[in-house]
């Protein structure tokens, strides 16, 4: 039996280790120190306690952690090898081309290195949908062993750092008007056009709107995780480019809203606020026919 | 007669004006020393050459010129305003509301001032379309006026500033995304995986990328104009906002994008070169069943 490690079983890591364990596999994670909740996520799951020496036996290693742990949880695991043991060990976080070059050093000479990135939501718990998982690198027997145990993979060319590029670039769009339009909503409560600006993208915008009905309240949670990404972007970039400015700016704006969600929620209700008027017809409007 | 002063003949100032001729006013324009596509334009629109003191003594001025001088646009005309002369001078420039304070405090004492903001493209050659145009402050006469004579307009509450807020949120959200869209598509042409991206985005982002292959192309003229209004939006955040580096930073990449468009055209060769690919299916994906 395939026995595939997922050293932190969050949204993505459960949902991964969930389809993985349907299908057959063994799927241990380290819970230990964790919260109730990432307990009984992966109890859920169907995911097994492990330590970090049993998870090191594994056959396959996906890294799903926070980016800013990834080359943190590569090295602990690496040194966690037992003699003569050379597992896969797939990165498969929101990092730069960059770091995962770093990680793939860092993997050298002790298990065969994959670079990874996930696009799309978690697997719902029926199995259905689930993310697309790209690999590059010597991606032939990770992709083999994770389609053989329920997951959807898309092996590309260009070597280790190619699958972390479609990643960085796909966040950054997604994640970047993301930002970038929960910023100008708030600007507009402030200004005190709340009202106007949401009958404007009514009429003009209604896709723009529709989608941040649908992304930003799922979004607030998430924000403190999106920091490092957002950075990874923009040293991904790199800072010679006038627009990884962009993605600094989001990193901090990110920031400030994980900060208003661990506080108040000033920032969060100005949103919701926002979000939550009706679609108002523009009644005063003086038009010429 | 109504005589309506429009300072530039610009894209947009000719529309409107070709708008308000076709409605039955006196549209004024000034084309010295402008280009030979503008002196046309201006023609072609039914727009009439005139000196700036012939400008001054319209009975609607409508600043419509590049945000960078819409400041000394309006302390020009008011210091060509005949004695007794009182007229109604609105900015509809994409400016803050700052800025468009600082107008309404030239303009105060000698002509009546409106505040405004145009949201949408020029009106078309056969004056269906057109875009809406927001005015706030003591707007009732100016929006008579140009109802009058074929515009649309919205008076919105709110006072001075009012109506510039809701272009400063709307453009930064519209050319927020076409900015951070153009970044990635470079980025993803630069890592060698546009081909990857373009399919990705085929497959689980297709309003965007058809957003980009309707908006992108007809930016690369624009980004210079574009410039300055980012740099507006940013100051409407005001500095102590960390959202406002991310039109900072838009406001460079528009600026290397115009510089680019003004020489070797390399970015936007590499932008058309992402958006002409033809829509790949993901041939050798593997998928679970």
């Amino acid at each position: 039996m395939t026995v595939i490690a997922l050293p932190a079983a969050g949204a993505m890591g459960a949902g991964l280790g969930c389809v993985l364990a349907a299908h057959g596999a063994t799927v241990l994670t380290m819970t230990e120190g964790r919260s109730e909740a990432t307990r009984h996520r992966a109890e859920q799951a169907g995911m097994r306690p492990a330590s970090l020496n049993e998870l090191a036996r594994a056959d396959l290693i996906l890294s799903v952690v926070p980016p800013a742990i990834a080359v943190t949880t590569a090295g602990q695991i690496i040194a966690a090898l037992p003699g003569g043991h050379r597992p896969i060990y797939a990165d498969l976080n929101a990092i730069s081309p960059d770091r995962s070059r770093e990680i793939a050093d860092i993997v050298a000479g002790h298990a065969d290195f994959v670079d990874g990135g996930i696009i799309g939501a978690p697997p719902r718990a029926d199995s259905t949908g689930g993310p697309l998982i790209y690999l590059s690198g010597n991606a032939t027997d990770a992709a083999s062993l994770m389609v053989k145990h329920g997951l959807k993979t898309k092996v590309i060319d260009g070597g280790i750092g190619a699958a972390s590029a479609v990643k960085m670039c796909y966040g950054a769009m997604t994640k970047g008007i993301t930002g970038l339009t929960s910023a100008m909503l708030l600007a507009a409560e402030r200004a005190g056009i709340g009202e106007v600006l949401h009958a404007e993208l009514s009429r003009s915008q209604s896709q723009l709107l529709t989608r941040s009905e649908q992304t930003l309240p799922d979004m607030y949670g998430k924000a403190y995780r999106w920091v490092d990404e957002m950075d990874q972007i923009a040293a991904f970039l790199t800072p010679e480019r006038p627009e990884s400015q962009i993605w600094q700016g989001l990193a901090r704006f990110y920031q400030m809203l994980a900060d208003d969600e661990a506080s108040d929620k000033s920032q969060v209700s100005d949103l919701d606020h926002f979000l939550k008027r009706r679609e108002k017809t523009l009644g005063n409007s003086s038009r010429s026919t």
